[in-house]
């Protein structure tokens, strides 16, 4: 097969820098993975639906350049983001006495990178993590900017790190496998860019939403390229969300209420993000920042994506208790992401009256 | 009651610097705490045996001055540093809907800064913390650095975080209430501190011994600072433990061992250290690097601080199992910090030949 690097980005944090690569075929490229592998100890962690797709590339690349591994497989999805889940791998890690030299790979989506990424921050307090992302979603979003957790009962994402990888592998080739369902779960981020910090680009997702839906390899490296320096280039200027990384979080507020109010699983997480993007931009309009036709605009693209836009008839106290614990809590006040016009937007305390008189 | 600030010392770590002071009664200094902690939200985590000698100044602190706390209270001891307590704390917090603006302060011992640190560490990927240590050992040791874990069944401290305080508030009147096995304790790593960068200071604790013994504040006060400024002085050096850091741990690698191997609570950490030093002074003889004298000083020292100086007769094969998940092991060799003469220590791989002849 041809195998194809389309972009090196850097994500710039003094020491903790580290490269991103975009490409088809990576996870074939013996020399370029060598660089990164040569003499480590490798602890790959992937999940029971990304192992058998994707893993043996790995696994043999090891195997045929004497490069000790373990392989560590977690059972797929939101609802084992959880505790128990991160004492299994350091049980494991520890059993086969991994030392703090080791590089922890995390071969997978949003949930396995979070999770192997804490793993990582927390073993030994901390060893090198790599990120190859396999889904669109990880690709665009969750393996860029050093955010590991997992979720608690009481909230998502509520214990967890900034630890940033030594590395994240974009290789275009593992979405060929992804289900429609995740895929379009991924375009929901990709869509949030546009809509937050730049107007072409949610222009250039308008006119190619077809070919992104095509998957057409061209499309899909632009659209994963520019989402990846967009969030780049936030994460650099906030990298411990004090300020302007929270608006990366727009759609957020309202998809984690989604996710935890139907039960991890029900929705994926660009579901409910999609539809939390729908929310916030009627917000925006209730608040009187955008007007209704730009927010026609996003929920149209939303819809394109194949996401919904529709949230559920739940009482208001039921969203509003979902959401008390959310990050962006100041003084018991919830603060939202809001468009300011589609291109821009800020972060705004506004009270249960106008979000009901908004959404319920 | 008079309260004096004896020093103050900064650890000078960029953006995430933070002082460390030292008085007598500066829990009762309503104007010192209120800098810390006017208009915060405080979760005090504290165990019940500090609990009930201390938490009461800062409760009665906190409501005198509308100050909004949650305290937790966990129960006391080394074998209660593990995932299941943390988990507790994590739940309460949660229950109780703390968020991202508050301050967990850490009063206690050892074992309560290294599990409240690692909480703050990730609770929502970092908060505040201050450290309130209330023994000697974790005057001298523990609270300044930023080294936060909890304890695997596998090892000590094996899961943690390389997490800074804000403020580290050493208040020596606390130690009035420590019983003297724990008093003595600290004496180890105060020992450990000029054996391994200060010779003068060595030869100050080798004259002050009885006055450190008897818990005289000035001396004390001396002791402390001393100790801090080393310690603080090794991790500006060497933040994560790359290099120079790694020498803090002389006489741990023997002592976690002798903890480990007895479970933990029978030796408390200092009585290990301490006998750990005599191992690791006579393994320093062992391979040609200081005299038998010098030795003899170091355990001597030890000796007169009330801590042991005899490890039990295990077989040597228990001691290498059990010093075989140290982190300080490179391509399965385990490194020793060894003493190059008194006031000098590097750290170096031994085999396991020298080792036994030294000491097994």
């Amino acid at each position: 097969m041809s195998i194809k690097l389309f972009s090196k980005i850097k994500v710039d944090l003094g020491t903790r820098s580290y490269p991103i690569s975009i490409g088809n075929g990576l996870l074939h490229d013996k020399n370029y993975l060598l660089k990164s592998f040569q003499n480590r100890q490798v602890v790959l962690v992937t999940n029971d639906i990304v192992g058998p797709l994707h893993s043996k590339k790995m696994t043999s690349f090891f195997k045929n350049n004497n490069i000790e591994y373990m392989q560590i497989v977690l059972p797929d999805g939101e609802k084992n983001k959880s505790f128990t889940i991160l004492i299994t791998i350091f049980d494991e890690m520890l059993t086969k006495r991994i030392n703090r030299d080791a590089v922890l790979v995390a071969l997978g989506g949003g949930v396995i990178g979070d999770m192997a990424g804490f793993a990582a921050a927390c073993f030994q307090r901390g060893i090198d993590f790599v990120q190859i992302p396999t889904t669109l979603l990880s690709q665009v979003d969750s393996s860029v900017g050093g955010k590991t957790a997992v979720n608690h009962e009481l909230g998502k994402n509520m214990i967890g790190a900034f630890y940033q990888p030594k590395e994240v592998i974009i290789d275009i080739e593992t979405l060929e496998t992804l289900p429609n369902r995740e895929f379009h779960s991924g375009l929901a981020e990709i869509i949030k860019y546009g809509c937050i910090v730049d107007s072409d680009f949610f222009i250039w997702i308008e006119k190619n939403i077809h070919h992104l839906l095509d998957r057409s390899s061209d499309t899909l490296a632009h659209a994963i390229k520019k989402s990846c320096e967009i969030k780049a280039k936030v994460v650099e200027l906030d990298e411990k969300e004090n300020g302007k990384r929270a608006l990366l979080n727009f759609g957020h507020t309202f998809g984690h209420a989604l996710e935890n109010g139907y039960g991890y699983g029900h929705w994926l997480h660009g579901e409910a993000v999609g539809c939390g993007i729908v929310m916030a931009s009627k917000l925006s309009v209730q608040l009187g920042l955008i007007s209704k036709s730009d927010e026609s605009r996003v929920t149209r693209l939303i819809e394109l994506a194949g996401l919904p836009t529709v949230w559920p008839d739940w009482p208001k106290e039921k969203y509003f208790k979902l959401m008390s614990n959310d990050k962006k809590i100041k003084n018991k006040t919830i603060y939202y992401v809001v468009l300011e016009k589609i291109g821009q937007a800020k972060l705004l305390p506004v009270n249960e009256e106008i979000v009901t008189e908004a959404l319920f």
